[in-house]
Parts: C-alpha cells; sequence; structure tokens
C-alpha cells in the first residue's frame, strides 16, 4: 500500500516537474548542419524549435528517450520508441549497424522502465550494395532480438540510387509494456538523489572513431553495444520507485544525458571526475582527440539517478550483474542552479559542463 | 453469439491458410538493384529469402501490411507497422512527403483491421537540407496526424553528410488496436469473395512521375494520398467477419496486392479490365510510360475482399464515403489456380497479371 502511494506520488511529482519545463531551444539555422544530428544542443534546438510545436500532444515529450501511450480500456501503458541508425561504418570492433539496432531500440524502452516486447526494422538500401554484407547484419540482428528477448514483428525495404545513401541506414522501432512498479522519467531527478554509471564510459564512440581510421592509434577498444533492459529490470526489482531515472548515454555522452535530466527535472548535478570510470587507452584517444569522455557517445551504459538512501543498494546490483561490473557512483542531484551540470575536478575546483556542441564525432549511431 | 463464432472460425481459417503457405521466393542476387525496392518481385525475394528466415517468429508474417502482436495479460491485439520513405520529388501535385509518411502508415494499421492510434516519426536529413523546406513537411505532417486521428508520439533526427541521403528521408512507425469485430488478413479471401476497390487508380505514381519531369506531357493529376482509416472502418462497421481482406495498393499497384492475395490466401483472382476506374489523362499517361496501371501505386485506395453475398453492401458504404466515390467491384475470387491473377479483357480473353517486376517507377513512395 505504501509501495502504491510512493509510485502514484512520484508519477505525479514527474507531470508537475513536466509541466513547468521552461523552452530554452530556438531554431535559428537556415540550413541542416551536422551538429544538427549530434544529440546535443542543435539537436535540441531543432526538436524544441520545430517538432514540438508542429507536433505538440500530451503524449509527445521530446525529451525522454520513450513515449508512454496510454490505450483506451487497456489497463497497461506501452512505451514508444524510434531511431534511425547512420552509423559509418556499418562494421566497427565490438559490432555492427545491426545488432546497434537492435540494443539502441532496446535500450531506449528498457530506460522507460518497460520491458521490450516488439521491434519494427526498415531499411534504406543503397542500389549496388553487396547481399553479403546485407545477410550478415540481418543475422546479427536477428541474434541481437534474441539475446534481448525481443521479437521484430514488421518490416520495410527501400531502394534508393547509388549515391543517395551510404550503404544502408535501419530504422528500429520499439514496443514494450511499462513496468507496473516503475515511475522513471528524464524529469524525475531530485535534489539529494545519487548519480551511477553501470560502467566504463566512451568506448563506442571512440571503437567507431578507430575504425575509420581518422586516429593513427593502435588500441583494442571495442564498441561497448549491449542489451541493458536485463540490468535495468534487476535496478527496478530491487528499488522500484526510488529510482527516479534511468537513461543510456548515447549520441552526446554522459553529460548530454545529465544536461537532460538536470533540465527536464529542474536540478543541478555535480558529477566528480575522478569516479567517473574510463579506460586509460579511450581516454588517451579522447585526449588526442580533444574530446571530453563525458561528450562521447555509448551503446550498452545504463546512468541511474536513484534516492540517496538506496545508493549503495543500487551499486550493488548493478555490480552483480553482467552488465554492470565497473558500475560507479558518480554523482549526486542538487537544488540549483537549476538546469546546470558540473564537474568537480580532482584539484578541488568545478567546471560547468554543457552539452555537446558541434559533432566532433559524426554518425556514431 | 453467432456473429463471434463467425469471427473465432474467421481468424482459425486465416492461420491455417498461413500455415500451409508455401516459399515461392528465392534470394539469388548478388547486389542490391532499384527493383529490390519495388515492393514486387524482387522486393519479395528479399523479404522471404532473407529477413524472414533471419527473424523467424510467430508474429513476423513478411506479407502482411501491419503484424498484430499479443500483449501479455492485456485483452488487446496490436497492429504494428513500418515504412520508410524516399520519394523523390519531396514535393508533388497533391501532396508531400510528410503527408505521405503520416497517411501510409495510418493506412497499414487501417487495413489490418485496426484503429490507428500512435506514430513515430523519424527524419534523415541530408547536410545543408534548407529548414524552410523541413518546416514545410513538418507541419503538413503534423495536419496530417490531425485529420487521421492519431499522435505522433515520439521522434528521432539524425543527419548525414551532403551526398549521403536526398535531402530527407522519414520512417514512421505506427501502433493500432486491432478492432475486435475485424478478422481481416491478406491470407483471408475465399474463392466466391468479391473484389472492390475504392476509386480510381494510378494518380499517386503519374503524378510524382509527371513531377519529376520525366513525361513531357500536361494534365492535372494529383496523388491521391489520403487516410483511409475513416473508410475502412465504415466497412467494418457494416459488414464486420464479412470483410476479408483490406489493402493498400500501394508500391507494385493493385496487380501486386491481388498478387499478394492470391499466394497468401491459396486463391485465384480474376479482375475485369473495364470495370477498374481509371481517369483517361491517367490512363493516357500510362500508355506513354508502357505501363500498366495496375501496376502503378496508390496511396489512397483501398482494395476490398468481402463475402460474395454482401458486395453490394459494401459498394454502397465505399460510394456513400467521401474517401470512396468512385468505388467500383472489379473482380471475383475463384478457387483456381492457386496464387494467380489474371484480368479479363475488353474482348473475352484473358491475361495473367505478375507482380510488378523490375522497377520502372523507383522511388514512388
Amino acid at each position: 500500500m505504501a509501495d502504491r502511494q510512493g509510485l502514484a506520488g512520484a508519477l505525479a511529482r514527474i507531470e508537475q516537474v513536466k509541466s513547468r519545463r521552461r523552452g530554452r531551444f530556438y531554431l535559428r539555422d537556415e540550413r541542416i548542419t551536422l551538429s544538427h544530428g549530434s544529440g546535443g544542443k542543435a539537436t535540441h534546438n531543432l526538436i524544441e524549435g520545430l517538432f514540438a510545436q508542429a507536433f505538440a500532444n500530451p503524449v509527445l515529450d521530446p525529451l525522454d528517450d520513450a513515449a508512454v501511450c496510454p490505450l483506451d480500456g487497456v489497463d497497461a501503458r506501452l512505451a514508444f520508441t524510434t531511431d534511425s541508425y547512420v552509423v559509418s561504418p556499418l562494421f566497427f570492433p565490438g559490432g555492427d549497424i545491426g545488432e546497434l539496432a537492435v540494443y539502441g531500440t532496446v535500450n531506449d524502452l528498457a530506460v522507460a522502465g518497460a520491458t521490450p516486447r516488439f521491434l519494427a526494422a526498415a531499411f534504406i538500401l543503397e542500389e549496388g550494395f553487396p547481399i553479403a554484407d546485407l545477410r550478415r547484419i540481418v543475422h546479427s540482428m536477428g541474434q541481437a532480438a534474441e539475446a534481448a528477448g525481443v521479437v521484430i514483428a514488421t518490416g520495410d525495404t527501400k531502394v534508393v540510387e547509388r549515391g543517395k545513401a551510404d550503404g544502408l541506414y535501419i530504422n528500429t522501432t520499439g514496443v514494450g509494456v511499462v513496468r507496473s512498479d516503475a515511475a522513471v522519467s528524464v524529469a524525475g531527478a531530485r535534489p539529494g538523489d545519487r548519480v551511477l554509471v553501470s560502467g566504463r564510459i566512451a568506448e563506442h564512440g571512440i571503437a567507431v572513431m578507430l575504425a575509420r581510421d581518422d586516429l593513427a592509434i593502435e588500441t583494442d577498444v571495442a564498441s561497448d553495444t549491449a542489451p541493458l533492459n536485463g540490468l535495468a529490470a534487476a535496478l527496478l526489482d530491487r528499488l522500484g520507485a526510488d529510482v527516479h531515472c534511468l537513461k543510456d548515454p548515447t549520441r552526446g555522452g554522459v553529460a548530454t544525458a545529465c544536461n537532460e535530466i538536470a533540465l527536464q527535472s529542474g536540478v543541478a548535478i555535480a558529477l566528480v571526475e575522478s569516479a567517473v570510470p574510463v579506460r586509460p587507452d579511450v581516454r588517451g584517444a579522447c585526449e588526442l582527440l580533444g574530446i571530453d569522455p563525458l561528450h562521447i557517445a555509448n551503446e550498452g551504459k545504463l546512468l541511474a539517478v536513484v534516492a540517496h538512501q538506496r545508493a549503495e543498494e543500487a551499486l550493488e546490483v548493478m555490480r552483480a550483474h553482467p552488465a554492470g561490473t565497473h558500475a560507479a557512483l558518480v554523482g549526486d542531484v542538487l537544488e540549483e542552479p537549476d538546469g546546470m551540470v558540473f564537474v568537480r575536478t580532482g584539484i578541488g575546483g568545478r567546471r560547468v559542463l554543457d552539452m555537446l556542441v558541434g559533432d566532433a564525432l559524426p554518425r556514431i549511431c
């Protein structure tokens, strides 16, 4: 009974916070640039300045990873999410576009507190694309779907002329059922909460960059592409409505994800730089690129914001799960400055951590 | 009670027919060609020869326009469908890619006997694309969603470099709730049934071709792009389980749609050429192109297969609806030759009507 009230209260609070949200994004550009696809600031300007206005409706919440859709006469909430995948190259250490397209969408459902169920898969193929490569990618999708426990229920194929695509693009759209005990939202973080990350960050972005040969360094960094629904379910099983927010920090990295949470929840987030797990060779590659690992895409990491008193327990749950071996407590939620994210550095200083601006790593997913 | 038994019987029959279905498609190509995107024979080879095998599961039925997904513990069946839109040009007489992307997906839900509810919209944008054009397209989507009574619930934006797309591509994925009184399927046609089409065919394909300036003729042909959910609902309201199959004859036209029905239902379909409504100028343009209007795409026409004794009533319902003013009875379902479609011509002859082979009109939707 207390649990039910806790859940209802949490859901009501999220609605209240969302309705207070202020528009901070404006679309002033005349042409699309690569940064509109970065997942960072320009993407938000495009979404809030155009799509959110044209499609305005109570279900659309462009900054949550999945929409939660009520169905008349049905006692369940659906989670619904879509992503197009344009990663280049199509095959990279640790994965390929097919696996990425399945796990990416599964993860967007998982962070909505949903059990992923059905995927739709749509292909835009470039004339001349080798069927052998398509076969490899499609088989990889089939295996990923099986690993994540989802069914690819429907699909579509279009072909465009040579030079009008780049091999192939895949769209996957997912439907899941929101767990009745879940009250997670990007607007759900509260002052006092603690922030966890499920493992070492920035590996997907660096692996893809290395596969492009843009960096003349040798490492064995592989993409972290993985399904997160098992890990998210383990957290919700144990902590229920004390999990306030889940997010997979993909394009724009942990920094952009934290900024979205801070903005939508009307809170500040303070990250402790030294607590964020990063492989040394990944850190080295980031330094070569001149990009903060916090701005680099992950495809198999979970960011969780949980009630202060349950944080150690959450860490324990994460570390006990194969997808969370390197989990760490990385920050705290503060009351103000509302909408801001900053990083506490080793020497006692702090710096503001903005969303990704521009796009140093286009077509990362 | 009798109705309920009729519905259950119809659903059971569809499952039985589906399970008998034989694979007639093989993928032997080494590279993707434009014909793999035609919606015709090569597309079926790709789907059955690759996707259907890699994704094999009981829900996936690659030749139905939408998958029907059961949800544990929920007393409703979801319809789920996806389509990517790559039409060229983006704006054409009678519509644009945005409107097309909304109505196309709404229609795939409608022909599954579902009430369309939620859409996801994903954009792949080419660097340099004018924001003014994007704004026009997005507003057109918003208006189309309102007209069709669906909510755009979630979305995604990716950007690719100049020369890696053709302005923009849109994917829309739709979720609807299958009407409890509907038992329609591409496998649902039975010998003795009659075939209706809701109006004049081939207008979308011809309008897009004319917009490309590929034909040096002047007409006022406009795309028929329109939502079909109202018309489909009117038919189901009146005829219930006596509507055996609904289909929107898009890529590959009425001919390909009829071939899918014949193959999946294990029946033959005989169309009467003179009964199929075609505008004279559309027929003229088809003759110039050397393509049968039955092979040309429609985006606002409904093909219905209904029980023999309800056919006149179905025609009456269609004609009374604004989307079906020019509806006509165009053919009959026969027992054999199983899987074959033919056309009865004016002079008492008959010719076999195959699926679209090759793709004379690429990127029509």
